[in-house]
C-alpha cells in the first residue's frame, strides 16, 4: 500500500549514552525521517508540482520503554489523515531484541506535513485525497486536524509576543561574534580507553572558532593556523564539553578567535567543572575564487579587551617575523 | 619501517562547509588519528604493560592549501623524536585531486604523545627509543624536545592563574543547569533542497534537553515525553541554530525543560536571527535496574521562574489526567 | 515471516559521491546489516547459546543500477537455505525514487552466516532449519552451499604473499593508480560483542577501489560488481585496518580492482598483522548522462602484473558468459 512505510535498523553505541540507553533524539530522528518519506511519496502520486513534505508539527510524544544498543528499531508510518493542505502521519516504534526474541512498542507519534512545492518553495500544494476505511476514521481524522491548527495558531501568536527579547549587540564587538557550544562525549568520540581523542577535541574548537569567524565577517571563512595546543587534562567519556570562543584579534586579512574547552563530568559531579585546553585560531575570509577578503576591525570595548587585542597583536608580528625569516633562509 | 605511517580517505560533503572547503577541524582530526595510531603502535613494541599513546601537545599548524571536497587527503606520519617519556610525531598532509592527478601540500604538523599504561590509566610508561640516521638529528629533536616542554610548563603555570573565574550558580538552580549549543547545518542534515529535516532539529532539542537534565540530577536520564512542537519557519542550510533549554519544572520523579532553537543565517545577516521552534521535553531518572529515581527539587529564582513553574505544574496535572483517563476508557 | 526482514533509509549525501551516485560501499554496507540482523533473529529461535551471525562469505554481487541521493534504498533480506552451521540470506535492493515514484531493483545478493556463541565467540553453535516451499528449493539450495562450501575452502589456501611497494608512477600503470587507506576500528563498527561488522569492511574496501578506479581514468566511476568474498578471520575493536587496491586487469569498458584487507591489533601487538579478507571488484566509468565511457588501458610492467592481467580476463571472459547464459535461459 502506497501509504505505509517500515523502515529499521540496529541501535549502535552512538545512538546512545554510556549506559546504553538509545537518545530519545536518536528515536524522533527516525520517527521523522519515516514521516517525510511517506509524506513526501503520498503527496508526488498526483499530476503536477514535485513537491517536498516538511514537517508543520509532531503531536505530544511519550517514550514507553527504554531502547538499548544492539536491539533493531522498527518504525512503520501510516497516512491517517489529509486536508486540503496538510497530512497526518501516525508512526510507530518497535523495539526488538533480535537475540532474545523479546519486542516492545517505544513509541507511537503523530506528525503533520506541508507539501513545498519543489519549483518555488514558498508555495503550498494542494495534498491528494486518501481513502477511508470508514466514515468515523474521516471524522475522526478531521477533529484532529482541527484541533491541531488551532493549537498551531494559538502557539503562533503566543510565539509572536515573547519572540526574542535579546538586546542585539552591536556588530563588529567581541560579545557580537561569541559563541560557544556544548556537546556530550559519545563513544565515537573516545579511544578504547574512555579517553576523548585529542583530535575530536580540536575538531571542536576549530568548529566554534569557525562559527567565530564567520560571525564576525559573514563571508566564507577558513582555518588559516592553529597556534600551540598543550593537553594538559584528559577528558573522559560521558563528560559534557563547553567549547567557548571569542574573537581577540583582526589585522587587515585575518581574525584570531581564542577557544576554551571545559569539561564537566556530570555525574562524578564532586570531581568539578575544569578547563582542559585552550588556544588560538587563525581564520581569514575568502571570496568565491578563493581569493582572501579584508577584514572588519574589532570593535573594542573595556580595558580587558584592549589588553587582549595587543597580545594579540603580538603573536600576529611574531608570526609574520618567523616566516619572512623562514622565508629569507630558504633562499 | 615501524615507524611510518600512512592514512588516507576521500573528503566528504559533511567534512566541509557550504562552499566546499574542508573544515581545519577535519584536518586537524585526521593528524591526530595518524600521530595516536603511530605513537601507540610505537609504544607497543616493547615487553612490559600494554599502553596507549595520549596527546600532550600539538605545535603551531599552518594551513597552507584549501582543501576540497572529493579530494584525497593523504597524512602521513613518522616518529622523529623519543624521550624517555614522550614521543615526537611529524605529520604532513597531502591533498590530491583524483581527477586531474594535482597534489599540493596542506599541512606540517608536529604532535608529543605520552604513553599511558592500560591497566593504570594515571601511570606514564617508557617509551622504546628509535634509532637516528644521524647524530644531528637526534641533537635537533632534543632541542624541539626542551622547547617544548619549556613552553608546556609555562603555559601550565598561566593557565593555573587565569582559572575559570565563573562564579560557580548554587546546585538544583535554572542558572546551574541550563545549557546550550550551537550547530553549523551541514549537507547531511538537510533535504535536497537545502531546508534542516525536522527529525535533526529534535534530536539537537533532545541533547539539550538531557545536558540539562543530567547537570540537575547527575544521574542516568531518559526522555519520557515531548509535548507537542510546531515548526513555523524553516531553516536553510548554512544557517547557525543555537539550541537552548533551561528547566521549568520538577515533581517528585520527573523533569520538564524547555528547550529553544534560533536559526542564524550568518552570510544573508540582513535577514537576522529568528526562533524556529520551542518544546517542553520531559525527563526521568533512572537508576541502574533502570528504575525512576527521585528527582531534585528546582530551586526557584524570582517571579518569572516561579509562573513558569506553575506552567510546567499545571501541563504536569493535566498530562497525568489525561494519563489516567485514557487509562480508565480502556479498561 | 521471522525469516525475512526489510531495511530502508533514505539516502544523503555522504552516501555518494560528488556528483550524487551512492557509493557502491553504502548499498553493501546495509546489505550486511539486513543480512546480520535476519540471520542472528533466526539462530536465536531456539534454546541454547545465545549468538551472532557472522558475516562469512558474499557472492558474486552485480550493481544493476546507479543510485541517488534523495532516492530511498529499500533492503529486503530472506533465508533461502540453512546448513548444520551456516545461513544463507538472499537481499534484494530497490531504489524508490520518492518525488517521481520511480522504482528500480538495483542490488540482488547473497550472504552466509555463521552463528558464533555469545558466551565462547570461537564456539559456531547449529543452525536451527528452515522449512522449505518445495524439495526443489532446498535441493538447489544444498547445491549452492557445497559450491561456496569449495569455494571458500580454495580461497583460503590461495590468501597468502604479496603487498605494495610504492615508487613514481608513469600514468596509466598498476603503481600510478594503487592506493591504500587506514581506517582505526570505532565502537559504531561494532557488533555488541566487538568485532567489525562485514558490512563497515566492504564499505571501506568500495571506497579504495574507487579510488584506484577514479585515478586511472579521472571520471565518474561508479561499482558495477563485486567478486565473491569471503571472510575468513574477525577482526576485533582497537585494531587498525590496512586496505589497499591495486588494478588488475582493463577492459574497454570497465576495471578489476584487487583490494586487501590486513588488520593490525596495535595493543595487541605480538598478535601480529594479518590479511583478514581480499576482494576484485569491477568499476566503470560514466559521463555526466550516466553513459559508460571507455577505459584507457593498464599498462603493464613485469611478470607479475601480466599473469595478474590474465587472471582478470579469465574472469571477465567467465562473467560476461555467464551473464549472455542467463539472459538466453530467461528467453
Amino acid at each position: 500500500m502506497a501509504s505505509q512505510y517500515e523502515l529499521s535498523r540496529i541501535m549502535r553505541p552512538d545512538d546512545a549514552n554510556i549506559v546504553g540507553n538509545v537518545h530519545g533524539g536518536t528515536i524522533l530522528k527516525m520517527i521523522e525521517e519515516a514521516g517525510c518519506i511517506i509524506g513526501t511519496r503520498h503527496c508526488n502520486t498526483q499530476s503536477g508540482d514535485r513537491c517536498l513534505a516538511a514537517l508543520a508539527r509532531v503531536e505530544r510524544t511519550d517514550f514507553l520503554h527504554p531502547m538499548f544498543i544492539g536491539e533493531v528499531a522498527h518504525v512503520s508510518a501510516e497516512i491517517t489523515y489529509t486536508s486540503k493542505h496538510s497530512v497526518e502521519v501516525q508512526v510507530n516504534v518497535l523495539a526488538e531484541n533480535i537475540v532474545t526474541g523479546a519486542k516492545k512498542v517505544t513509541n507511537k507519534a503523530t506528525l503533520w506535513y506541508v507539501p513545498i512545492s519543489l519549483q518555488n518553495v514558498d508555495k503550498i500544494i494542494e495534498v491528494p485525497p486518501i481513502e477511508y476505511s470508514s466514515p468515523e476514521r474521516e471524522e475522526a481524522g478531521k477533529k484532529r486536524y482541527e484541533a491541531q491548527k488551532l493549537e498551531r495558531l494559538e502557539d503562533k501568536v503566543r510565539n509572536g509576543e515573547i519572540i526574542m527579547s535579546v538586546s542585539l549587540p552591536e556588530p563588529f564587538t567581541v560579545v557580537c561574534s561569541q559563541s560557544s557550544l556544548i556537546h556530550l562525549v559519545g563513544p565515537s568520540d573516545c579511544t578504547l580507553h574512555g579517553f576523548v581523542h585529542g583530535g575530536v577535541t580540536m575538531k571542536l574548537m576549530d568548529e566554534v572558532a569557525g562559527i567565530v569567524a564567520a560571525r564576525h565577517c559573514k563571508t566564507n571563512i577558513v582555518t588559516a593556523s592553529v597556534d600551540a595546543i598543550n593537553f594538559h587534562r584528559k577528558i573522559k567519556k560521558g563528560c559534557v564539553i563547553t567549547v567557548s570562543g571569542r574573537m581577540t584579534f583582526t589585522s587587515n586579512k585575518s581574525m584570531e578567535i581564542e577557544v576554551f574547552v571545559d569539561a564537566d563530568p556530570l555525574v562524578e559531579a564532586e570531581k568539578g567543572k575544569y578547563r582542559a585546553v585552550t588556544a588560538f585560531f587563525t581564520y581569514i575570509s575568502l571570496d568565491k575564487e578563493n581569493k582572501p577578503l579584508p577584514v572588519p576591525p574589532l570593535k573594542l570595548e573595556g580595558e580587558e579587551e584592549q589588553k587582549r587585542f595587543e597580545e594579540g597583536k603580538a603573536r600576529y608580528l611574531q608570526n609574520k617575523a618567523k616566516r619572512l625569516a623562514d622565508k629569507e633562509r630558504q633562499q
